[in-house]
């Protein structure tokens, strides 16, 4: 049973390899009479784009995402609406290099897919890492984008911002600067030390990993236990991300080492008085702001020479060229924003099948 | 959309509440042919009871199951085997001291769901948890169980182990002594270190919280990109256990301070020469083993005192009285490891469905 | 993957033999705060029962259900309500007579499931047909029963009833008089003429076939293109009751034989003037009174020697003894009406997910 | 939840409206290495083409189809085959005339989807039924000759033919004949007559309906109760076509008067001596060809003029003009072999999934 689609009630199904003709994602849940355009979704493509931070490779995407099904724009609208019938989108790739990658044909990369894809299904679109590569994720955010309309509507957002990069950590947490330097960090004078370190590396051929933040307004009661849990949930969507090793909610890993009494967060008249729970308690949401953060591991794709082997299981080296980031920071931000809106849709839909909308 | 159901071909839907009659599991999608007995689900129920450690309380679950359907014992078999019908297992409540919870019907205990789950649902079984009581846990091992009969076949073997507690961290990992301690820690002087802090905490009448290892033979293509990978799939079954805040596989949270150079395990023909990746590859499985870590908050219930509210949003103190664990830590250990299994039988059945047997 | 968890948000699995230690439901996603008792379960079982019709075997059974889990009384609620987690009901069995089955261990009783459970499954329990006994029908009513208390909330009933049974039809719908007759015929005098019938064939060892109608008021709006619209879900749903071989809605099998402008339905200000459509346009519910049909096959367990193989092929003649029943009618009926109710509720909770409450 | 998907192993998802900018379908879960070119898609869709029969209007539709993603054609391989990754088709709407179709805004067309799916989703794409159009169906078409490329590996087959159309019955079954004459009919003096049926009809501006049957061969084995039996999926994929509104299996109604003895299909060592079961026992395939039939309504756009109401529930009346058949018959043909194929793949996985392929 494969597993290209997301979501129970608001599902997302995704296709497409790098170097093939288009990449989408099928909506099939979406209310109708949300307002939709393309270019709301081009806008969070646009994030995603190469070239916006010092980490990224010079390769220009356009991207360019058409609906081509769903949407309807009846007399007298501002314009084009939801029907409630699926939302196929739909992104040609334009700037595919298949050639730059027929070396790489009988090669398993060090840290890439190639290896266990071929395992698994014996068989393997080689060109640009096919569907195991990171151009995956641009229908992702394109999803994200449609989660986003409707999640505008109950006054749900989600942002996340870059605290650790190449070992260097953001100590603060200032939300107005995280626009006002490449890699999305809230902390100005780290951002300038991890944008050095950037130039280090690439001089080095070698790559970066970092750790991303996220938080989302959300109110209480969505999540489903037992199993399907908000935080549980919000797990496997992130770690799904293929750089994602590891997610922590609230205090996550801080929490091993905390007492009950320390870790507990109490309860006033006036809300909670802390947050270590970031926000979900027994794997529903308490109305706090969610707060979680993953780790990024740097990118496989290194200049650098490195041992593997060949489809013949012999031993060979291997430099991977083309056009790679240094880091997936801070092009996986905006992907990380899209898989948390997709939860939390799902979620919201799923909760109001059950309570209707009188909880929120 | 309720969520009491894990898994897509092998499937467990779990009930049952804390002080309700029984708790219980329905596995459908077990393969016939199978031997299951009730003694090899009660051994693993065992591992989860409470006393077989000194984080424990001493309340006392026999917990015995009992198997509803399912399994058929034809003539000459040495034991009774699955049939490929629903598997219903049944553990009866016999423990459960209803009374010692009546005082707090109105209280939001600080750490617990009480709070969310009164917003989600309008109404709640209070008395020991209800749903939202670890004792749903129960269920998780008896179904993990079966899970496990099914994953011999398939020389899939999961083990878990405590690699801290309350700070203290084990620095070895000896397997061949994580059953000479009360903990399952792989580092026997690091053990006593830990059964000493629990012994001081709670003297305190306050809890502590840890990390537990698991690790799994598997092998290679199992996992299915791009949503339900393998690392995404086991994320969310650990993070559905109630005390799980964080999960990392491999290098995980390390990862994020690495450079690409160190964080790629490079391929031989005799192997890979490392294991950061944890095992999987672009989320499916490389054939190497499986590593993953889960960071376990201190258990909520203190008996210190807490400040709260009430369902009428007044300000009230708290003193959680009852027979309490120190730490979730050991008894999640069989939680984790039947939380895995469900995983990798269910990743099993997909690849089989895909591919038939012969990638094994 | 197995198949016994039917609806998606309205989620029912069921399980057991006919001949095991009990068979039991999970209803996981029925909405919380539903009253729910043993009694209004009950009372569905009892119409059930055998011993009801002429057409019935003496066996009694008693069906007795208790509600294990998902079910909480609050303080000063007249009764127990649902919780929103899942509630598991269980039927045991104590009226079971293992020893007049043990002579069909090695023989495939034509018509019966038999043959194609030993292919699919190379095992089976083959007391009383095992999962493939009507009897597994019991656990279908009993989660029928909590649907109806949903459904009862938004003004849906559901009637069934006997329109032909051994070749006699009703001419007649007076729905005033199905409860008069042993067959749940809405014409008397056909009711006299099906017993008479049956009578005939008990005496000759055979069995009887017949029509049985439902239908049910719906709101506006139920039904999920393209592929599971209301119509498309009610045939499935009704086409799982063993003795069904059929399924028509509205004009069905009548609509082939006639012109499009005497099938369509027209609207006017009042409503629509005909119901060919049987209450469904496009797959989605009008308003209308939904209207369909199922053909019940004679059941195959008759006392006339038949033709048939044993496990080795080998040539064999049977007599199926026991306690069987002339024809699925009536029994049926209320099997009829929970599978109907089922589907309506996972629709009422589908349409709610995506509009809320505001189109009914 | 919406309904888009159908299928839970061999998964297919469908879009797009009937004047929108295109259609396509998603299929998740199809085996990798099965060969797969435009070509074998385009042949089934060639059969769904108007102009194919005498009932069809003289609309061209040249259905293009395009392989989006999925496929790929290793060095060597004498064409494109399956990856294991989604397959995304795509349909351009070429020959789409908006206009004939702006006065219907407004106007609840009788026997369509107009009413329902404003009452549903409040907001309707009018244009040629928009998502309710049969049109939907040429993706169904294309995914199912997918569907036929892997059924080609375990030797199954699935043909469909008229039987009945406006009231004149196919007698012989002569299947060497079906290609011979425009309406698929196994009775060469029947179709003469069906077709002078159709002449007739529509000199008059009226419609026709009539009878589908559908042969497979299948394996022993498929289909999963108790829910997801072969004969109930078969029901539901049959049911999910706009113009059906009944559907049985092997005697089907006729069933409902046969007596038990008569139903029943004997056993010999060389195979059933009948086939009233259709090939099916308690929803589970015996490995006899599978026998099934479907109503099919006459179309209900009709040149007549009939009464009915507008948006604002005012009296009009409407004579639906542009391009429409006389019957759905022959073009649904197609579309029922295709959700037959839909139906047998994803029982097949799901079968191989719990036994491996030993059972075929």
């Amino acid at each position: 049973m494969a597993g290209n689609t997301f979501g129970t009630l608001f599902r997302v199904t995704t296709w497409g390899e790098s170097h093939g003709t288009a990449l989408g994602a099928v909506i099939d849940g979406c209310p109708p009479g949300i307002d939709l355009t393309p270019e709301v979704i081009q806008q969070e493509l646009e994030r995603r784009r190469p070239g916006k931070g010092g980490a990224t490779s010079p390769r220009q995407e356009p991207d360019k995402v058409e609906i081509m099904s769903g949407i309807f724009q009846p007399d007298g609208a501002a314009c084009p609406k939801t029907t409630g019938t699926p939302i196929s989108l739909v992104i040609f790739n334009k700037d595919a290099h298949s050639k730059s990658y027929s070396d790489l044909q009988e090669i398993f990369r060090p840290g890439h897919g190639d290896f266990s894809y071929q395992a698994k299904y014996g068989i393997r679109d080689h060109r640009g890492g096919g569907r195991a590569s990171a151009r995956e994720t641009a229908a992702r955010v394109a999803a994200g984008a449609v989660a986003k309309q409707l999640l505008n509507k109950y006054n749900i957002s989600v942002l996340a911002y870059t605290v650790a990069l190449g070992g260097i950590r953001a100590e603060e947490r200032d939300l107005a600067v995280i626009n006002e330097n490449s890699l999305f960090c809230p902390d100005s004078a780290a951002a300038v030390r991890m944008e050095e370190r950037i130039a280090e590396v690439r001089e080095q051929g070698d790559t970066l990993g970092g750790i991303v933040e996220i938080r989302a307004t959300c109110p209480a009661g969505l999540g489903e236990p037992v199993f399907d849990k908000l935080d549980g949930e919000l797990a496997r969507a992130l770690m799904s991300i293929g750089a994602v090793k590891g997610v922590e909610i609230g205090a996550g890993f801080r929490a091993a080492v905390m007492l009950g009494s320390e870790n507990n967060d109490p309860l006033t008249p006036d809300g909670f008085r802390s947050n270590n729970a970031g926000g979900i308690l027994a794997g529903v949401s308490s109305g706090q702001e969610l707060i979680m953060r993953v780790a990024v591991k740097p990118i496989p794709s290194i200049r650098k020479e490195q041992q593997t082997v060949n489809l013949r299981n012999e031993q060979v080296t291997i430099r991977v060229g083309g056009r790679h980031d240094i880091s997936a920071i801070p092009r996986i931000i905006p992907v990380c924003e899209a898989m948390v809106r997709l939860v939390l849709a799902d979620q919201l839909l799923r909760q109001q099948a059950m309570r209707g909308l009188q909880t929120f």
